[in-house]
């Protein structure tokens, strides 16, 4: 059985990860008979933010793994244990914990900062020769730590994004939501779900593809 | 296109909705080309649990509502606000959430009191004679609510629970995770879903079934 590392950022698209990509992926992995290894960043979230009024909720403190533990009924742990070695691949969901919590390309935009723990794993896998996917903004993760090999990846079709990618490293594809953007060589999938989509059903078709093109690889 | 009120209670197995349920849901309903018209009660949540270490967290509060948006990415309305003319179905999925905010079956058991906005919709839809579906622990609400006409369901094969079930009025049917018990007359659609389902992929399939049973009747 396939191990994927799956790397999450919270439990919710404005402060975490964003719910129905990390479901999807989760989904995809356990149909195509692979086992998730579901993880986070044991850090503070950047911010706690209302999803009813997409405010940012003053004082509120959360942690990003133990909103993460949501997502995975319980069943997680800090990436800062997890090894290159205990998995076939890895796969990180979006939402705005990707740029805010794993990275924080959100304020920092090219200049950003990525968590420790986070990209010891990535350098980890990818030096491995192990497959790493990306959906949504989470690509800006990738462009972050491994931009110095000129990776092509894909965030959809946003300019400024896709420019903030180039600045890092990455040579950005445009990308329609339902398909992916692949580099062969460097073992890098990425699909711009809810960076495009518009409807559940149409992140899913590209998460999905994004999950088999990684354990074809894997 | 149909539309189909999705009637969530938090975010997260413990103290929501089951949230693998939520999302599966949704995008089977967006595939089959209908609306989900996402609600939750406007109401503090029995408690907050950490979901890393299963323990309640002393003193915290979050709203069901607020919460509830995570999963549906803030589009969402007060429970209260919506009329069974508004949709042609309702669909619960489950969770703690559903016997701990919904109502207080996971203390009260088959004493258990329903939320008002809750009672008053799922009885106004079945008024309407349109179709409802539970999933999970969520069928003890209907129970409660609609026990009176000895509908039939299931919450998988749990025999403590079943009998609560029972105690309320329920007609309980011992079902597989990828099954669904229906109750063609009263037009009432259950599957165990977690409360039996040991990965995701087996929630999956007995949700999409019950997604597409519901449709059928709408």
């Amino acid at each position: 059985m396939k191990k994927i590392a799956v790397v999450l950022s919270g439990c919710g698209v404005y402060d975490g990860a964003e719910i129905h990509e990390a479901v999807i992926t989760l989904l995809a992995l356990d149909r195509h008979g692979a086992e998730a290894v579901i993880c986070a960043p044991d850090v503070e979230q950047m911010h706690v933010v209302d999803h009813l009024t997409g405010e940012v909720e003053p004082g509120a403190r959360r942690n990003v793994l133990v909103e993460s533990a949501r997502i995975a009924r319980g069943r997680i742990q800090d990436v800062a244990r997890v090894r290159a070695a205990d998995v076939d691949g890895l796969m990180l969901p979006g939402g705005f914990g990707a740029a805010k919590n794993l990275c924080d390309f959100a304020v920092r935009g090219a200049d950003c900062h990525v968590e420790p723990g986070v990209a010891r794993l990535l350098r980890e896998v990818h030096a491995a020769h192990k497959p790493i996917a990306a959906v949504c903004i989470a690509p800006a993760v990738l462009a972050k730590v491994l931009g110095g090999e000129a990776p092509k990846l894909t965030i959809g079709d946003d300019a400024k994004t896709a420019a903030a990618l180039s600045a890092m490293g990455a040579r950005h594809e445009t990308c329609p939501v339902d398909g992916v953007t692949v580099d062969r060589e460097k073992k890098l999938i990425s699909s711009p779900a809810y960076m495009l989509a518009g409807r559940i059903s149409e992140a899913a078709a590209g998460i999905e593809k994004a999950v088999a093109e990684l354990l074809a690889m894997a």
